[in-house]
């Protein structure tokens, strides 16, 4: 069976993604869609709007045959190490290809820009480091280092494009490692990642769609996403009294950086340069997580570096923690498959190398003891009962959607 | 001038508080009544109903001239250290005695105690922890302990009523530390410590007023305590919009005991025989601390105990920083005064060698800064501009009444 890959958030999942996944399925001739998905907290910084159970269904009952999390360790983190955990993870999957949304470029224009960086690599870095520290994002600034060292592409990419970054973050990740996986690409249709609008046509952004989702016009994002999208997030947000935001984990944030030191906080990944002083000071200062993030922003941070170190922060993730995880991905933890994805699965499980894991309750790994961490402080806001229920989910088997059901 | 001193909570002020004053001042003749007062989280690991300036107003408007507050390292202990600390400090503001209330004895039976103690040391104390540890709470195992070794006090003291263990740990403080201040006794009227019930007659526990407040039948209460004292309570309530208890605390509790681990746990105060592991697992299946409390107890511990490590564990006060703290106190701050209390402190201030603390902002201390700490996480669940102008008072001056609003 041939099996093309896809790194995803499904944040949640709407019709931007069921075009990805059907156009890469159809690109690829492929008879497997896997898909390697964030768990509980997101790249941005940001805790998923429902659990990972919801958006692993939602991405099952639209086209995906097997969907695995991308753990924690590299779910949250910049875009580098985000790429490597999740093309690592699709080449242990033994995918014969990757493929990625981009705004613009090809494939042969991001390899170009991939040997550029070996050959400039240590000029680049400097100045990208020194742009960064003026204030710039790391797209804005890896785009002025380009310029700055007389860089032009063939195929002009426009690196201020988050899903640029990551896409060549991508394809880096596989030739640096040598993998097999071959990467592609789809041009991304309509929307903009950063939108928060909604638009007209049946595509938008997720940021946009959460946005409705959040100042409660729901019903307005309902054409955006297919029905069981549309029904499981009315369900979730039904049984659980809520849609999950950064909002609902404000008090424990604040509480932390309240009661615990600047010295100890200092032991959080991603804690540098004394930030922890300004956290503290805002936190003191602000209402909500909004009026916090205005408080603490300044030119030097992103919005989405000061939303990650939170997240460290708020699942109580040390430095000395991080650095004796990050390795090359050491389990994969299966989180649902249609027939088709079983199919591949015991037709690959000889010539996979990596525990598959679907009962965590039987495996001992300090990677996946950090995923389950996460999922307990992103239940936290939940009511009591659908909390158990989703903890006890935890340990169990996957979800399993049988040809009936589709 | 003469002063006597008297060591309370205030938990709210209430008639039985009032006699105590009144009592205090006639039977010492005293021109002055001080009284050092815990600040945010008091005795039997609770957080006070209404913040300490709430509490020290009550006390001004009801007979006490000067309140200082008994810092967060000696008011959040078992007996010894809490009594330690608060006749440590009434000493320190010369004054000429100290008088608590007992349920039974006489000042002569407590110091016939403390002999017996003196010469018993050694079995005694070895008799108190093996009673403890099989389940007796720590009145209780020391009433066995004298039983076994066949000592019997001229007059009786009912060692089970925890105001004779603090009184009698009040009277040993003096002694064995060669106090000037003298101990005195006030026979407690009706009330019993622990009483549920509101009472027929005016005078009530502090425990069964905060129960009557927290059950939302506060209307019965108001016979049972000064008029000053109601209003302030209904005051608080409505500006705030709550009366604080454990509940509101709990979902800090909670996040701390899933988000830390069992190591980190094990830092902080009194966290000791692997309990961290039995509040982790209570902590993610309790809805509320009333449960969470039903499922952490058992008979190795008190529930006051219990409650303590919450305290510690919700201030984050770990071990490291109490042994740095538990000395002598170091400061005196003052919480107010009414005109006589400023008229003994400008008399005295040449002869007392504490430094007395009435700007928090320009004095420094590790111990104080403890308290501050404390007031600030006692602050949390208020809305913002009343947190925001609780934790400004911290910083500024007492509260001083002029003889005109009294």
């Amino acid at each position: 069976m041939k099996a093309v890959g896809l790194i995803v958030e499904y944040n949640p999942f709407h019709n931007g993604h069921l075009y990805h996944v059907q156009q890469s399925r159809k690109q690829h001739g492929a008879d497997c869609v896997i898909a390697v998905m964030s768990g509980s907290f997101l790249q941005r910084g940001e805790p998923a709007i429902v659990n990972k159970w919801s958006r692993a269904a939602m991405a099952l009952h639209n086209g995906v045959d097997l969907v695995i999390e991308l753990p924690y360790i590299y779910s949250t983190q910049h875009a580098e190490h985000f790429a490597f955990g999740a093309v690592s993870l699709l080449e242990a999957m033994k995918c014969d290809s990757f493929c990625f949304g981009s705004e613009n470029g090809s494939i042969s224009s991001f390899k170009q820009l991939y040997d550029i960086m070996a050959q400039y690599e240590e000029p680049l870095n400097e100045l990208i480091r020194q742009y960064s520290k003026e204030g710039n994002s790391y797209p804005r600034a890896f785009s002025l280092a380009l310029q700055s060292l007389n860089i032009k592409l063939e195929n002009d990419i426009d690196l201020a494009m988050p899903n640029n970054i990551l896409g060549f973050q991508y394809v880096r990740a596989g030739l640096a490692n040598n993998y097999h996986i071959r990467p592609s690409l789809i041009n991304r249709v309509a929307a903009h990642y950063h939108d928060s609008a909604l638009p007209s046509g049946h595509i938008a952004s997720a940021t946009s769609i959460r946005k409705a989702l959040m100042d409660e016009v729901a019903e307005d994002v309902q054409s955006f996403m297919p029905a069981f999208s549309w029904n499981e997030l009315n369900e979730y947000a039904v049984k659980n009294n809520l849609l999950h935001s950064w909002e609902q984990y404000w008090p424990f944030l604040q509480y932390t950086l309240v009661s615990h030191s600047a010295e100890q906080l200092s032991q959080i990944y991603e804690v540098e340069e004394g930030i922890q002083h300004r956290l503290k000071e805002a936190a003191l200062l602000s209402e909500s997580f909004e009026q916090f993030m205005a408080n603490v922003k300044t030119k030097r941070y992103t919005y989405t570096r000061i939303q990650r170190i939170c997240i460290h922060i708020l699942n109580n993730v040390s430095k000395q923690k991080m650095k004796q995880l990050m390795h090359k991905p050491s389990y994969i933890r299966i989180l649902g498959f249609t027939d088709k994805g079983r199919q591949y699965l015991s037709e690959k499980k000889k010539q996979i190398e990596l525990p598959i894991v679907t009962k965590p309750g039987s495996f001992t790994d300090e990677g996946l003891a950090l995923d389950i961490h996460a999922a307990t402080i992103h239940s936290l806001p939940l009511p009591y009962e659908q909390r158990r229920q989703v903890l006890q989910r935890e340990y169990k088997q996957p979800i399993i959607l049988k040809k009936a059901c589709l």
